[in-house]
């Protein structure tokens, strides 16, 4: 048996069609519609809600749990929804339109791609000139080819595939030739002058959103920059659920493999359709991300990182054919891998300290990407430091009643004289994104609605708070909370509410990462006062604010004045490598400099980890 | 409508089923049965005669011409018969049981071969020993592996297929692990110690007959050797009809390359059988040959060699995955096909250099390898120059009336004291071979049996001969000829005799090899008294007598007293280089130092080739 769904997704109606108690999670992926769902599907973070109407099984106690009164006006989770007839699902409340930053700050680099195009136009052969082909095209494209490198014996020059090609190439195009090359040795040869077609690109491969910006690499000029979802979300908003999904069997990985070469392709062909160019002439990816994303890119199998003692399978670069992991573009391209520090610390760290500077800055820095890990890196040109704090997911929205991406309708600022807050979008808002709770949890501290301790006041100690304050303690899931947007301002049913829970999640978060900036600073025997620049990197370290993370505790306050958000700094490195050899090259060092600090194993950590969890 | 095909062969009965018209040389090669087919099956060497009972189509022109009386006898051509009946086959007469050397004289080597194993236990990771997978078995490894070598970046260390098993070998076989080495790279991971087992073979890829040896690459212990024709030879004697058939199309060229697999594979299963040994414990091949071989060998496009002015894809030594060829042995396991020199001096002549030991020798040396090309190499330490000399087939028997190969049957030696030769095998004479005729003439030249200028003597010269020889004199085929082996002695319907046709073939050979030899002396600006040792390789250098070649003047008279037959060096130089990273070295440093002289457009080859035309 068959039934209808119809869905109602941003105005428009898509109709699928469901097999007698299908997922409806799956069939709305089916249906090309990823939903947001950190729990990787599991019924238990509430984030999958759908309206449904028409029909349905007997609701959960997950869901009666998660969704409260809003079951009673048909929301239902996805991930737990067997479908029993035909429907209608409204999934028009989902917003996750992400507003994800596409171009971090970018310093001058000169463009000097790991792959070049050589154009030659070679002497004839004749009785008095018997060079071999192969060597006829190596002494014509200078020194950087064959003939070198290897320590065993004189490397081929090229792959056997190009080799078997060459002769009918040199002969059919008058000896009139562009060769490709990477890594001294001829990756392809094309007829005629094809120099003015090389173009490359970089991927930010982040846990929840990939970014990817196209360049020429001849001029070094961008041409376009784009960002979607990580489709690999569908298993679950943290790379624990991914490693968990990858190892369940072959077939596991290789779909995770594939759903990030997809994303890639997607991104790819998109922004070569924009830039009016053809995909078969790009001939370089280089890709950032942190440590799971890439292995799960490489096809390796990620398991080690997921339980103690941390064990990735590689931090090298990894040069691979791009054919090799699926990645469309040119069919001699190349996909680099940036390096990584270790299985919390990946090439989006890396590639952070590299776009940020810090790794040839003088004096101390220190760089912080909060996330659901916030990676921190201490030190400068003489060495520097890196641990990784497991911060949760709060101040990505998961895990917070009302909380959400920064995404459109995610309040992302507050203040408590006047209520007055900001909605992304500026549409009503439909939740609270991380900067926004920040914000929040600072001005409560600040009015002394929450105490020390993180308690909200309670009906004794809120008696001292101005009356419109006052007013806004509610219960929420039947927990102490506090109204950010009234009912009647939002655009979902109830008001959104930050609870107790919730604060107490802040101060996990908060206490994690400034535990773990306390630790290097410990490890490395310095005090505040040495650091001269605080890079914060990453989407949340560009709309978070400054004053309220220091209130918080997130940063430490005596640094609140030399601070810099750096953007998509991930994505800022990767393109320098994309651009630069010698950037790569620095990339290599950055990682091998860097020495890890494993706070699990940290008992500074531990220590410090408690005392943070007050707020000061 | 389809044909019985009953085959006599050896003794026993084949039967094939064969369409009406099918071409019976075809029916025959689909049976397992290849016959000698030096003009590749066009009906004009007249080598794949069989005798045929029960139908056919008339003879053509060219059977009746080729098989004169032998057609009344049923005999016909192979590649020249159609199917239109069914029909009984009768080839015990082709007699094609390869005599073939085997191994040439090996110096002591030490074992250091390119392809290596060692066995590590590795520390378990903990919180305090972080290193990634394959950092931990990179730095346990020793120094070989990994981290350089390539200029541009970290090289991976191993290929991504390789880092993909790796997390799990490792857990699963307790962190004890066999690494299987090549080009300071990790080719292969194995669970346990399987050091062992590591074996590698040797290949000479003959135009006409491979060789191949198996090695412990442990030891350096041979453990076996084994010969066949090369299957390519259906396609024609000679390397052109090879390259003319590979480049008819992308199809033909496979199915080149597949022969030689199918040949080196068959060998392979061979020796592993017979020494007990597993396929997939094979590790490397080191490939031998001529550069036409070792093109169709590695699916390069050969036809450069064929036409002037003579450019082969590539001289440089290939390191190639086996698997990349379709040869069978260890998935990781490693094909080096040795460098040549030019289209026509190739790995071969290398080989020969290298196992020879004359490039490190002191003083000058000369090598001489005899075949359809006369390879012929001139020098030592100070440098070298080689040439290649176009023989043509003669030496190896075809153009020769009743000329065969070096095999079962053939006539390798005569005196003419006595009419006194010996037959290999021992068994009736068939034909005659390259060392035969060479006796032949020199016995006929002594005799005066044939003038300076290569006549026979004639009823008015022949009138001063002993009445034996005289009477010996006969007419084949219309030309005048010489009684080698009378009728009665024979193994085959009439006299073996040698005529003035193959008189005239034998001159041009030798003129080409001599002139080959005077021009590089020439070159070299040296004297014969200069030259301290002769060369003599391969197969027919090992059973041609040094008298009779310098009489003839296929070798300098002066320098018969310092020649040295290293029999198939070629083989022997191919072995070498499997066991030792010195020797492979030696061999890419031979292949560069030599340089290579083009007599086609030499002068004084001209000269010279005009001038040895005459017996002195």
């Amino acid at each position: 048996m068959e039934y209808r769904v119809d869905i109602h997704v941003d105005g428009s109606v898509r109709t699928a069609m469901a097999k007698e108690g299908a997922n409806l999670l799956e069939v709305l992926e089916e249906a090309g519609i990823l939903l947001y769902t950190p729990c990787g599907g599991r019924g238990t973070c509430g984030k999958c809600a759908v309206r449904v109407s028409g029909g349905g099984t007997e609701p959960s106690g997950n869901e009666r749990r998660l969704l409260g009164e809003r079951l009673e006006k048909g929301f239902r989770l996805a991930c737990s929804f067997a479908v029993d007839s035909d429907i209608c699902v409204h999934i028009d409340d989902s917003g996750e339109q992400a507003v994800i930053l596409t171009a971090g700050a970018r310093r001058h680099v000169v463009a000097d791609p790991p792959v070049k195009k050589k154009y030659v136009e070679l002497p004839h052969p004749s009785l008095g000139d018997q060079r071999p082909d192969l060597e006829r095209l190596l002494d014509h494209t200078g020194a950087e080819s064959g003939g070198k490198g290897l320590s065993d014996l004189t490397d081929m020059g090229m792959g056997p595939e190009t080799l078997r090609k060459l002769p009918a190439l040199l002969r059919s195009s008058g000896y009139r030739v562009t060769t490709v090359e990477a890594w001294g040795r001829i990756l392809s040869v094309e007829a005629g002058d094809t120099t003015a077609n090389l173009y490359g690109t970089a991927f930010d491969i982040g846990t929840t959103t990939v970014a990817a910006y196209l360049y020429c690499l001849n001029s070094g000029k961008l041409l376009g920059a784009a960002s979607m979802m990580n489709p690999q979300r569908k298993f679950g908003a943290d790379v624990i659920s991914r490693i968990d999904r990858a190892k369940a069997s072959r077939q596991a990985a290789d779909e995770m493999k594939n759903l990030a070469a997809e994303c890639v392709n997607g991104l790819t062909r998109q922004l070569a359709k924009e830039a009016g160019i053809d995909v078969k002439d790009i001939y370089a990816a280089v890709f950032s991300g942190n440590t799971t994303m890439l292995h799960l890119l490489a096809g390796l199998d990620a398991s080690g990182i997921a339980v103690s003692p941390f064990i990735p399978v590689t931090c090298r670069t990894l040069r691979l054919d791009a054919d090799d992991l699926g990645i469309e573009m040119n069919e001699c391209g190349q996909a680099i891998l940036l390096p990584c520090v270790s299985a919390y610390v990946g090439a989006d760290t890396v590639s952070a300290v590299l776009s940020s500077g810090m790794y040839e800055r003088d004096g101390i820095s220190l760089l912080v990407d909060i996330g659901t890990n916030g990676e921190i890196v201490l030190g400068g040109t003489d060495g520097m430091i890196a641990c990784s704090a497991a911060a949760g997911p709060a101040f990505e929205g998961a895990d917070i009643t009302f909380g959400m991406g920064g995404v459109t309708g995610a309040v992302d600022s507050f203040k408590l004289q006047g209520f007055r807050y900001t909605v992304i979008g500026n549409t009503a808002a439909r939740g609270i994104c991380g900067s926004g709770i920040v914000d929040t949890v600072a001005a409560l501290l600040d009015a002394g609605a929450i105490d020390e301790t993180g308690a909200l006041a309670d009906e004794r100690t809120a008696a001292g708070l101005p009356r419109e304050v006052r007013e806004r303690f509610t219960v929420t899931g039947g927990m102490r909370s506090f109204v950010l947007v009234p009912e009647q301002e939002t655009g979902i049913a109830g008001p959104i509410t930050i609870t107790q829970k919730d604060i107490r999640g802040i101060q996990n978060a908060k206490a994690a990462i400034a535990a773990g900036i306390e630790t290097l600073v410990a490890e490395a025997g310095i005090s505040y006062d040495d650091i001269g620049k605080v890079f914060l990197a990453g989407g949340f370290g560009s709309t978070i604010h400054i004053g309220s993370a220091a209130r918080i505790g997130l940063l430490p306050r005596q640094l609140a004045d030399r601070v810099e958000a750096v953007g998509n700094a991930s994505g800022s490195g990767a393109s320098e490598c994309l651009l630069s050899r010698q950037m790569l090259r620095s990339a290599e060092q950055i990682a091998r400099k860097i020495r890890y600090v494993e706070l699990s194993a940290s008992r500074i950590f531990s220590e410090k980890y408690i005392e943070n969890m007050m707020f000061m």
